[in-house]
């Protein structure tokens, strides 16, 4: 009676332990997807390729399943499972994730609409290498908080969280640069803000970005970060500091 | 000891629901708090007092600490209390609504922070009609919905939803506008630019407003709403066809 408890026990944790990994790899394939529509807007936008971007941003009804799916499935684990301590970080982690990816898809939809309207204007190019840059940064974020969810990494993680800094200040500089092309060049002022909204875009991805590598240093020390300094993230990231900062 | 058993669970039910109760009257404080920053932020901005913006963009610190303090007694009480149904979808849609409260919260910094610029840069009025106009707008769909959730009122949350789309249309009238004053006077730009966050700010707060509403239809109907379109969202708040749209 016993071994067969014992049996049960195990059958029914196996089986939680495989849902819990199901909504994981499930967060990491709408990663996936979004790293993906991330990437073609950019491209798009920098190619001057209309058609890339409208179909990049119809992905965006995709992401927007995935949450919802992936979030009641949270919802019934917890009330199914009744989850305790580390299973509970989990789903709540992933539940946030999944929401900050779902942000940066609307974001990636509307870098493609801010495309699609530059190319319509007959896209300039100004701003273009700023738009190059701080999506090649952001793109890295996106891409490295996601093989930190992969891999549990808290210190990739806060290395994510670190690179936010670098994007802002990139972003204040390009603000600045698009801000003297519209002064010198008032027939530029239409392109030059279809430009400055994919910035702010890029921008807000990174934020995301940042928010979901806080969830992951919850989920591995169950302290929330969220609104903390950075030097105190690398504390509860468990870094030590030599780590080059 | 069958009556002891009931009044032992009468007594932990009651807890429990003391409980639930408080999640959601911290909500409605920090809704407050929130409804109040929103408010000092554009009134700050049209009368040009850069002192009231400094005083109200400090809240933003307060707001996050009652974000990341709701946040753990969700996730205390789902550890301790395993609720299941609709107990765990109130905690479900306090903890997400706290969020976009945050968010709104953030954006209501900002716009404090463009109050500030605009006073340092000698501010010209232009566009400070739109931002009291789409202003106040927000700042009722912010009202209404935080009575929403104290009263349970799916119906009124419906209508923080539609409000949403006057805003929208309001948002892209009031861009145009400003686009206009900028290609007129080119000194303007620096202005216009700080406007034009704030009209953004100012419309990004509509849109937590209404993601917030989506939260309480899901609270009061199970049916997770987001993403959907608007009579879909009407049906499923159970507001009749004869209602006017």
């Amino acid at each position: 009676m016993e071994l067969k408890q014992d049996n049960y026990s195990t059958h029914i944790s196996q089986q939680f332990n495989d849902e819990l990994e199901e909504i994981r790899t499930e967060l990491l394939t709408m990663g996936g997807i979004v790293e993906r529509q991330v990437h073609d807007a950019v491209e798009a936008l920098l190619t001057g390729d209309a058609e890339m971007a409208e179909r990049s941003r119809r992905v965006d009804k995709q992401t927007n399943d995935m949450e919802v799916m992936i979030d009641e499935r949270c919802t019934t684990i917890i009330a199914r499972r009744q989850p305790a301590a580390s299973d509970l970080r989990l789903i709540v982690a992933i539940s946030k994730a999944v929401n900050d990816l779902e942000r940066m898809g609307d974001e990636a939809s509307r870098i493609c609409r801010h495309a699609i309207e530059l190319v319509e204007d007959g896209d300039s190019q100004r701003g273009y290498q700023e738009v190059r840059h701080i999506g090649n940064l952001v793109r890295n974020m996106v891409k490295d908080v996601l093989t930190a969810f992969a891999r549990n990494d808290a210190e990739l993680a806060y290395h994510v969280a670190k690179q936010d800094k670098a994007v802002d200040l990139e972003y204040r500089t390009a603000m600045r640069s698009l801000m003297t092309y519209m002064m010198e060049d008032s027939r530029a002022i239409s392109s030059c803000l279809n430009v400055i909204w994919v910035l702010r875009s890029l921008e807000r991805i990174g934020d995301h970005a940042r928010n979901m590598s806080e969830h992951l240093i919850y989920l591995v020390s169950g302290t929330d970060v969220r609104h903390l300094p950075l030097s105190e993230i690398k504390e509860t990231a468990g870094i030590s500091d030599s780590t080059e900062d």
